[in-house]
């Protein structure tokens, strides 16, 4: 294996890898290596955009840390995480569709209890969120875990605020056995992702914008059902047609209501997918 | 841009970086969402295979600091390095070859004088290696930049050693007006890449071994000539067919010469290409 060229090294690299026993991490890799170098062949990569690669990934690792997640970012705004969220959940009609997980999500958020307010002190007007969790039959699914999560009226998560001693505006809390739901917390706004790091440089570089529309993250566990990563959008907001990372469907578009009291309430009911067996 | 599926968001992101003011960084992202979503796509990649390769990219991330370069062993390894010498560096007949620029160049390097020891204190059997750099038409180039690198007789490079206090075994040398250089370093010796971090799980996860063929890393520099980033491989290396990066060109093997006092002798002559006017 000496002398490999631009036009014999693909097959060399693959045939390398071909010794992986885990058939399914050899697919990958095979995949993998096709389109890395198909993508060096067909923009003739130079050496210096090469090492602006190297230097671009590295800086994206260097942003990461325990309450930041550049590369998720970085797949979000590429479309990547869409895409795979889209493949793996062709649910029944009827069932509430997935979202993007998106890079906020901190394990061990608090627990609650119904008519909690999950906020803990993060900035914004006060909303209640209720409805039930449902199977695709209609019948109430008891106990489903829920986690909300969202960002404040500054547009940041409680991860973004380097002094904070304490979760905000994320939580954990079981349905009824009824399946019903209901919390207090804020009222979701549009928010720009991150912009001091690479995808930030991306974005600028694109003439893109890093708006969110406004919305509300869910993930719903519940025993025999597949656990759905959703959001819940505001109806109105003026980036769900260019969302920064491609999360919005028409189906997770929902109405916030103000109230005469000047509060806000939002319904939404899930329909959650049987697994399968 | 709603309800974005598998078979309509590649379009849909590709429209979106479209507006990209410089074209070949439009080019190139283009390019990248292609073959990143046909990756995701001919795999029917798993939000759990999802979730793996954003740790193994944050992983590879925080592996690399100013003395560790984890990506670009991901490149070598994965031979994107050695496609992209492939494609830059297509040479007329007679010009030295290149190879991977390699993990572990340090900018800075110590200067030294023809005929001094690069070594400064590295383990190895002692070695002069001589040559002369020359251009196309056969005669010298004067006062050239050398610079040199390379592993110990332990097959570690300085910057493996995190209590080592100054370079060894790397340095920077002018060509005479005759084009003519020497200089004492230690014998080449094969080692293995460093298998502490992602690209050595990736490494055992597909049965493939670690092992460089002993070699000296060379980057020559003389103005009018393109700059030349190569190895000289030690001849008889077990390692030859198999590098773990894809590197050995034949033309680079040579001869390290044992001499009557037990020390080494390297001869190589490099010849340079005229710079693209």
């Amino acid at each position: 294996m000496r002398n490999l060229n631009e036009d014999t090294i693909t097959q060399a690299v693959i045939e390398r890898f071909s010794k992986t026993p885990d058939p399914r991490l050899k697919e990958i890799l095979t995949s993998l290596i096709q389109h890395l170098h198909a993508f060096a062949r067909e923009t003739q990569l130079t050496e210096a955009e090469w090492f602006q690669g190297i230097d671009f990934l590295t800086r994206t690792g260097h942003m990461c840390d325990d309450k930041r997640q550049e590369f998720i970012l970085l797949s979000d705004t590429l479309g990547l995480s869409m895409l795979t969220v889209a493949m793996n959940n062709k649910k029944p009609a009827g069932c509430t569709e997935a979202t993007v997980f998106g890079p906020f999500y901190v394990e061990g958020a608090p627990k609650y209890e119904n008519g909690d307010d999950v906020a803990n002190g993060a900035s914004g007007q006060p909303c209640v969120v209720r409805g039930t969790v449902r199977g695709l039959d209609g019948q109430p699914v008891p106990h489903a875990t829920i986690e909300v999560w969202q960002a404040d009226a500054d547009g940041n998560y409680d991860v973004q605020y380097t002094e904070l001693a304490h979760p905000q505006a994320r939580g954990v809390l079981q349905a009824r056995a009824d399946g019903s739901f209901d919390f207090r917390t804020i009222v979701a706004e549009a928010y720009p992702i991150p912009t001091d790091g690479p995808v930030g440089e991306m974005l600028r570089a694109s003439k893109n914008h890093p708006w969110r529309p406004a919305h509300l993250h869910f993930m719903i566990k519940a025993e025999g059902y597949e656990t759905l990563i959703t959001h819940v959008f505001r109806d109105g907001d003026p980036y769900l047609d260019s969302d920064a990372v491609f999360g919005v469907r028409q189906s997770l578009v929902a109405d916030w209501v103000q109230q005469a009291d000047g509060s806000w309430l939002l319904e939404f009911d899930f329909v959650l997918n049987p697994q399968k067996k």
